[in-house]
């Protein structure tokens, strides 16, 4: 496509989101539940469809020598429709936030004033590779009334097309109009920033991927974005803590999935219980592979530690590799989360009460937490039931966002006559 | 001061801002309020000097040739500091936002899950002409645990410089770092480009102003902005309405204020109702000394109403002028707010249930009424004790915006060294 039929495509798309959007929002939550099971349905029918557009993506992705893990993540298996056929049953039986009703009161005036919950209206996705995404989003948005412009990896075309297809082709059969959900048919870049500047037709832009694209989208577009930037989460290990309760927290953190944004990057651990607790817990993360990098104090209690370097404090490594620093108390800890954290997760071990409480209170993160794993904080985790993203800025939504944070209140009011006096 | 010096001196209060934030998140609510009830006092000790300020901006105003209305505007008179002091009583008698927890659950993994409000931290406030508008934020902002930085109207610079430095006094006396609230001391307009590029240190913009102000800050801004466009609030009159509601509602809507946002700009009125309520509702309008300018029927109806022209309909009048139009059916009304409303206040006027409900669920504005008027959609009416703006966007806040609104929720969790599996 040429540059102007690029525009012209994405903002009749956007245009067209914005008319679906109406009638969705009106939407009986029956209506939408159906298309959610029939949706699941038909993913199960058509694996052969679903296989063959995925196979078009993995050879193009094979030629251009995409790495095993790019390939992997790509893939639509067999396992990965199951576990899309799982998400749109487990959002079909979530209770519709739209229409909830809540805050009613009865004013001095004689009014009954109240706040409806509605949604957001179009939401616009910017996501990187995994075609799952296609699914699991459509389903969020459309559960929580929004219409849902998605632009996917390009590596991922094909797939997102013939997933995006599947669904409307159930929105039609159940009377829907099926532009609740696009997919923008084209990887021209040019195609993002035409999306960016709809702020017509799009109420909130949720990019997901790298550190570059959502710094990208949050400079270029002029639609309100909810951002997660990158998780930088650390345990401090207090004075008095439970050895082991800490080396399992730690262990849970940094090995049971290192390559997402609740995973561990960094421990701090009081000084006077750094010698009795960072031999033992540096044995056990040796013996699961971890590359540890410390401060001085740390590397002279555990010397086949690396030190770290400037660069290392407060970074996102994604890998079996973390940071350990000695502090001379919780102060200090509260203020290298504070220089070095990413507002995403934080967790104290702790025996203290004190320490406890005030460590949730002052510590300025989307979850923070005592004596537990970092990796918690996640939209299932929390009862949220779905979450699709985590908002570590404090604007609308902070930390995982369920179908709540895809939706807003309006005020509602209930009058016999009343005028301002 | 040249250029460099101007964003040097912004960049450092908005570091400051940021800073004295993080003292401000912990303070207890009795402090808090001790600096409210304290500033109060101190306003109006403080008479003298506040009016020998204010009078430097006034004899500026005059010699610029300012308008009755906009000298009248800057005026801080013994009423418009009465009404600061109220203000900031009203304030510190509110519940403290800040610690609030709720929805705290019990997960199936074992931990407990919970939301604790947080201030959002450094509010960036740029508004235009009234004063009193720096002591009102700032009083919304302290109470809400923000920090906020100020950029007021260039003609009333002494006079929020002078009101700014009594709170700052304040917050000496009681410990807390007076940069908790500062107004930017240059009318340069290059101060506000550079406090809109502060997004490391500010959390939000509110801009407060007429629509120009406001686009523009919504497009430079790096910073999500809480927008308040405009308000072009209707009522619609069903068939079976109560005539004499009608006129009430309509009157209050249109006269009681007319400057103001939720006045109202246009009526709509059903067809089998428009030869007994519009002759009725136009002779009081006109004994009020509105214009109204109709549809062809209308004026066929109402034989001296001025005919519409198109770019009446949706205009934002903000005096006594207000459009009508004859509609079909409650359709072709929703249909019309929907193309020419401002997502603000809607009202329908009806003894029809079934009309009533749909009109409020339907209908996409901040505030929806049943037989109110739209003059109620105000924080105080509503019940939120006092606003510092109406959001018509549906991102973070949708309609008046009072100290819930000016702060978030953090998740916290309490283990008891859960991990997970």
């Amino acid at each position: 496509m040429d540059q102007g039929r690029i525009e012209e495509t994405v903002v009749e798309m956007a245009r067209a989101a914005r008319t679906a959007s109406r009638q969705l929002a009106a939407l009986p939550g029956s209506v939408k539940d159906r298309v959610l099971l029939r949706t699941a349905e038909r993913l199960q029918e058509e694996r052969d469809y679903i296989g063959r557009k995925n196979e078009l993506d993995l050879a193009a992705g094979r030629e251009k020598g995409l790495s095993a893990a790019m390939l992997d993540r790509l893939a639509l298996t067999d396992k990965v429709i199951d576990s899309m056929v799982q998400g749109l049953r487990e959002v079909a039986a979530l209770p519709d936030p739209v229409g909830e009703v809540d805050d009613m009161k009865r004013r001095p005036s004689g009014i009954v004033v109240g706040r409806m919950r509605v949604p957001l209206g179009v939401v616009g996705m910017i996501y990187e590779s995994r075609p799952n995404v296609t699914i699991d989003a459509a389903a969020l948005c459309l559960k929580s009334g929004n219409a849902i412009l998605l632009r996917g990896g390009s590596e991922a075309l094909h797939s997102n097309l013939a997933l995006a297809s599947i669904v409307q082709d159930v929105l039609r059969e159940e009377g829907v109009d099926p532009a609740v959900i696009q997919v923008i048919p084209t990887t021209d870049r040019q195609a993002v920033n035409v999306m960016l500047a709809q702020e017509e037709y799009l109420d909130v832009i949720i990019p997901r991927g790298g550190e570059g694209l959502i710094r990208f989208v949050a400079e270029t577009s002029r639609i309100p974005v909810l951002k997660h930037y990158k998780g930088v989460c650390h345990v401090y290990m207090d004075a008095d803590a439970d050895i082991d309760m800490g080396v399992r927290i730690v262990m849970n953190g940094k090995t049971q999935r290192p390559g997402v944004c609740n995973a561990l990057e960094g421990l701090l651990v009081h000084r006077d219980i750094a010698e009795t607790f960072l031999p033992v817990v540096a044995a056990e993360l040796r013996k699961a592979g971890v590359e540890l990098r410390g401060c001085k104090r740390s590397c002279i209690i555990v010397p086949d530690m690396v030190p770290a370097s400037e660069s290392d404090w407060g970074t996102e490594f994604l890998d079996l590799i973390m940071v350990v620093r000695v502090v001379d108390d919780m102060d200090e800890a509260m203020a290298y989360i504070q220089q070095y954290g990413s507002q995403h997760t934080e967790t104290i071990v702790t025996r203290s009460y004190f320490n406890g409480q005030r460590f949730l209170r002052e510590v300025d993160a989307s979850a923070v937490m005592i004596n537990a794993s970092t990796r918690f904080n996640d939209g299932g985790q929390f009862g949220l039931g779905a979450e699709i993203g985590i908002s570590t800025t404090k604007l609308h939504a902070y930390g995982p966002m369920g179908l709540k944070e895809l939706t807003t209140r309006k005020f509602i009011v209930y009058g016999e006559g009343e005028v301002r006096s």
